[in-house]
C-alpha cells in the first residue's frame, strides 16, 4: 500500500524486504529450488510495477497463484518465474533485479539479506516456534505475547540495504506486521545500527488493527515500546490513523481476536500525525454478506501523501 | 526456424499450429488444467518474439523447462505462463493474444483449430495408437509405415486460420514432422479445403532427414505424395537442401534408423528449388564428443531467403 501510493511521486524509492518467510510457496521455494523465499519481495516488485499494458498483464501474472496441477496448485506465478530466472541468470540477487527490470518497476527491492535465516520467537509461556509461519498463523494460543525473536543462522546485511538506509531522506517502518514483516528487518546484523547513524527521519506508520498471535491487544504505545527496543534508537514521527470503522467490519475482526489499534499516544517527545488514513472501501462494502477480515487496509494515497509530506 | 528467420523481412507472418501435442508438458495442461496443448505454439510464439532488453529475457523464461520442484519438474515455464494467464483473462484464445503481445511478436500465431481433439495413427501392421506422442516416440517398430491418421473428434478449424490461408501471397508447409506436425493442420475441417482454393503459392520445404516412426526411408517424393494425399491439391514448389552433411552427425542419426532425405525429384510439374540449406553449426560442432541427434538443422537464414525468392 505504502509503495503503491509513493511510486506516483518522483522520489527515489527503495523497499528493503525481509527474507525469511516458510509458508505454502515460500517453503516450496525453500526446499525444492534450494531459493532464499520471495513473497514479500514478490508483492513489492508488484507493488512498484509499471501498471500499464503488456508490463501491467504481466504485473498481474505475479499476484497469480494456480489452482489447478499436481504439485502446482498453490504455488505463485511470480515465484515459479524467479526460481526459473534464477536458474537462467546464476543467482537469486540478479534474478531479483532483472525481474525488476522486466516489471519495470519505479524504485528498487532490496532483499535485507541473503542469509538463509528461520525466524524464531519465543512466548511469555516459554514456547518456541522455528518458522514465521508459525508465528503468522498461531497453533498455539494466540493471545501470548512474544517474549524474544531472532534469526538463526544469524543473518547478515546486504550492503545495498545498507547504503539504501544511509542515503535515505525519510525511512519509513510498517504499516505490517510487527514481528514478522517489520522485525525480521532489524534482526539483521547491520541493519539497527545503519538505522541509527541514518541521516533520514524514522517514520513508523502503525497497524490500523491488532494481530492476533503478534500483536493481541497491543496498543499504538506497545507498538511503538517493542519497536524502540529492536532499533535501539527512538522513533522521529508516527503516523496514527483518525479514522473510525463500519461496526460489521469491527465485528468480523473481533471474531478472530483482532481489534483497532487504541491510539493511546499523549505528547511524547515524538511527533505523532493523527490523520483518516482507512481506505474508503471497507465503508462501501461493509454491508455486503461478502464481508472478509482483509476489508481493512490503509489507504494508499491518504498514507503516501502524508508520507510526502515529512520529506 | 522459418519463423525466426522469417521475421526479420518486413512481411506480415502468420503462424497456424497444430493442437493436438500430448506428450509431457502437455498431458498435464490437457488432463490438469482442462487447457489445449500449447507446445508447437510455444515454440512459434518464441520464435516470432522480440529478441531484445526485458521481452528478451521473458522469451528466454519461455523456452525454460523446470528441473526441480515435485510436479514442477519437467513443465516449461511458458506452458505455465499461459495456463495462469488463461486463468486470467477467461479464455485461452485471448491469452493466446496476450501472450504474443507481451514478448511483442512479429507477426501472429493462430491455433489452427480450439477442438480439443487427439491424433490417431494406424500403421501398415493394423496397429493403432490415439496419441500424438505415440507417434513420436514409438515404442512399436518405428519402420512401419503409417496407412491412416485421423483426428477424433473431428476438429474444427479456427477462422482465423482459414483467413490467413485465404488472404496469404505465399504459404510454407514445414519443415517439420510430417505425421505430427505438418499434417494434423490438414486434418482439420476445413483447412485443405482453403488450401485448395487460395491464391497463394503453397511450398513445401523438405525435411533435411528421415524421422523413425513417421517417414522411415522416405525419399522426397514418398514426402510430397503423402502430403498432396491430404492437401488435395499438387504443391507449386518444394524447397530441397542440396548440403552434405558430416559423416559423424550421419553417424550419429543412423544409429537410431535416421538418414538424410533423398532427393529423388525428376522434373516434375511443380518447381524444385535446391539450395544448400544445413545450418553450419553441425560442421563446427560435428568433431565434438558431445555429438546429438539433434545438430542437423536448416539454417534459419538460408532458409527464409529462398522463400522470400518465391514472393
Amino acid at each position: 500500500m505504502v509503495l503503491r501510493g509513493l511510486k506516483q511521486f518522483h522520489h527515489t524509492l527503495s523497499a528493503i524486504v525481509t527474507m525469511s518467510d516458510s509458508g505454502g510457496s515460500n517453503r516450496r521455494l525453500r526446499d525444492e529450488f534450494g531459493l532464499l523465499p520471495t513473497s514479500d519481495l514478490r508483492q513489492c516488485l508488484v507493488a512498484l510495477a509499471d501498471e500499464s499494458g503488456g508490463v501491467g498483464l504481466l504485473r498481474k501474472l505475479f499476484m497469480y497463484r494456480f489452482e489447478k496441477g499436481n504439485g502446482i496448485a498453490g504455488m505463485t506465478f511470480g515465484n515459479l518465474f524467479m526460481a526459473a530466472l534464477t536458474d537462467i541468470v546464476g543467482s537469486q540477487a540478479e534474478a531479483i533485479r532483472k525481474t525488476g527490470k522486466v516489471l519495470r518497476i519505479k524504485g528498487s527491492v532490496i532483499p535485507v539479506t541473503f542469509t538463509d535465516a528461520n525466524l524464531y520467537a519465543t512466548y511469555e509461556n516459554g514456547h518456541t516456534v522455528n518458522e514465521e509461519h508459525l508465528i503468522d498463523e498461531p497453533t498455539h494460543d494466540g493471545k501470548l505475547k512474544i517474549t524474544h525473536v531472532s534469526l538463526k543462522p544469524q543473518a547478515e546485511a546486504n550492503p545495498d540495504a545498507l547504503k539504501v538506509i544511509k542515503q535515505a531522506d525519510l525511512i519509513v517502518l510498517g504499516p505490517g506486521d510487527l514481528y514478522t514483516s517489520i522485525i525480521p528487518n532489524l534482526l539483521v546484523s547491520g541493519i539497527a545500527d545503519a538505522l541509527i547513524h541514518a541521516k533520514g527521519k524514522i517514520v513508523y506508520v502503525l497497524n490500523l488493527m491488532t494481530k492476533f498471535g503478534q500483536t493481541y491487544n497491543f496498543t499504538a504505545s506497545d507498538h511503538i515500546h517493542v519497536l524502540e527496543q529492536f532499533i535501539g534508537t527512538s522513533l522521529k514521527a508516527v503516523v496514527v490513523n483518525s479514522d473510525t470503522f463500519p461496526k460489521d467490519a469491527l465485528d468480523a475482526y473481533a471474531k478472530c481476536n483482532e481489534a483497532p489499534v487504541v491510539d493511546d499516544l499523549g505528547n511524547e517527545y515524538f511527533s505523532v500525525i493523527r490523520t483518516p488514513l482507512v481506505n474508503e472501501s471497507v465503508h462501501e462494502k461493509s454491508s455486503a454478506d461478502t464481508l472478509v477480515r482483509s476489508l481493512i487496509r490503509h489507504d494508499s494515497d491518504a498514507l503516501s501523501n502524508v508520507l510526502v509530506s515529512l520529506l
